[in-house]
């Protein structure tokens, strides 16, 4: 059994490439690198690779975390600037020996080494958002990071049972310099083994890795739980116990799926979706619903709810 | 009851003042970071802070963390270059709201905008150890960091029950430029919970990681385990799980404190040391024996091996 999981309607199209590599065969290593490069180097996408929006000082800064689940290896990188695609690099950095987490000018200088490809990634588009959001906030007393922080994330599972888990994002828009939040974080943006399966994140880095919420979720269905049920109880055990001790609850969301390709989700908000595609499943974009009980629902995705997600992604930008 | 424990001997004297502290009732906020800045400051320690051993590029590059158990904030600085205390910048960073991991020269951004003290960390002591390295690794086929790598991790439990955790590294000798480990990695380097108690690794950050090991600490001991049994177990099953999977096991340390101040560590080598107090006993140093059935004995260091651990530290560098 095969399969592959994201976060997001945005990595519809990456999951179809990869949901046929995976069909003839392809290593769950190779098919979710293509996948995340797929959703890296669409232009539109504000939060991942090219065209992602840049800190306060009007530089993108890009992460990325690359796990293999047969060895544990890890890569990351933090902060990197004008490489085209981040998870390329984690994925490589994960194959060394030691020094498999970089940051900043180190990760690029490891980078530049290997010949990975050298991009501006900062888009007009992305400048007039900038532009746009600079008069927004002169008119308000804070600066405050904008709240869509669409990381992606994937889970993949290949036919000899090997799990991977990768995460790629440009991070928040307005961060400042130098900010990483969940998404390179081991077993906080992501986390595979391949004994059991993996998981990955989405929403307010800042407060999911105050729960290592993908190497919970990995360990509850080791523990026996569904992906659906380690998802929900990972998501609304730590949302439960932020609005405790904090009084609120960043955005939760997270995808999983185990080593026969049955997955889950959950999240705290409104309006999360994801793509996932199995052996038994054609690439498919689902809807996610949380219920007052805490239990989460998801639903195909309508013709009409994917055509005007598009149009809204590619709407001009009005300043 | 109070207490402060903390990885290595080199922790000592920064503890006796944490001590004094506490049994003033002073926070676990306040006397952690008194006792870790401690560390950072003596010159001796190639590890941690002022005189701890360059990267590759002989550039000192210092991470910290620094966790509230009380809300779960967390603050953490990755490879920033030439501040004196790295940890004061991680828990700064804890008190904001977003942002609260940086990296590099957006940390030392921060860092100038919020004053605190810059100095140049590379002391001639660290150069003549560079110096020496590089002498010895011209004889050999491959750059191989250095495999010490003694990161300073405490936790803390103040009077009132609050608890904190936090670490302080200049990371692997001979490290690539922009190289991270487990120290600023919440959950893996540290991880605090005042409704249980708190955790801090020290070992190859890279292996570390790949079992979230400080936050599957706490996690056991929330389950019912007394911190001596979860430190041992967290590091048995990840040191097993290395071999298994990847055919050895990096270095892997751990120390832990309850709520109640009751304590423990575990490790997977020979020569692993901590520090600690508590109200009803001095600050005193231990040195840890792992046995063959996997648990781990302590007993106190005797004063030979105490004078033989400075005497050491401070001779001359033999070039």
């Amino acid at each position: 059994m095969h399969g592959i999981i994201a976060t997001w309607r945005m990595a519809k199209e990456g999951i179809e490439q990869s949901d046929k590599m995976l069909k003839e065969g392809k290593t769950a290593a190779q098919a979710i690198e293509v996948a995340i490069k797929a959703v890296e180097d669409f232009p539109y996408y504000k939060s991942v690779g090219y065209g992602g929006l840049p800190n306060e000082e009007q530089v993108v800064e890009l992460d990325a975390g690359y796990m293999d689940g047969d060895i544990l290896s890890v890569g990351a990188i933090c902060a990197i600037q004008d490489f085209a695609n981040p998870i390329s690099i984690a994925k490589k950095l994960s194959e060394e020996k030691v020094n498999n987490v970089l940051v900043a000018e180190g990760a690029a200088k490891y980078a530049r080494e290997y010949h990975f490809e050298e991009k501006e990634m900062l888009t007009d588009r992305a400048r007039a958002f900038y532009r746009k959001k600079k008069k927004e906030l002169a008119a308000q007393d804070e600066l405050r990071p904008y709240d869509g922080h669409d990381t992606v994330g994937m889970v993949c599972v290949d036919n000899n049972g090997s799990v991977t888990a990768g995460t790629s994002t440009s991070g928040l828009f307005m961060k400042r310099s130098g900010r990483i939040g969940d998404s390179p974080l081991v077993g906080s943006g992501f986390y595979a083994d391949s004994e059991v399966g993996g998981a990955t994140a989405t929403g307010l880095g800042e407060d999911l890795m105050k729960g290592c919420i993908s190497y919970e979720i990995v360990r509850l269905m080791k523990e026996g739980l569904t992906p659906q049920e380690a998802c929900e109880k990972a998501v609304n055990d730590l949302d439960a116990k932020l609005i405790a001790k904090r009084g609120k609850a960043g955005d939760l969301s997270v995808v999983a799926m185990n080593n026969k390709g049955e997955f889950g989700c959950a999240t705290n908000i409104e309006g999360f979706s994801f793509s996932v595609a199995t052996e038994n499943l054609e690439p498919i974009v689902y809807l996610v619903t949380r219920k007052e009980d805490g239990h989460c629902e998801f639903e195909e995705a309508s013709q009409e709810w994917l055509d005007n997600y598009m149009k809204t992604r590619m709407a001009p930008v009005e300043e």
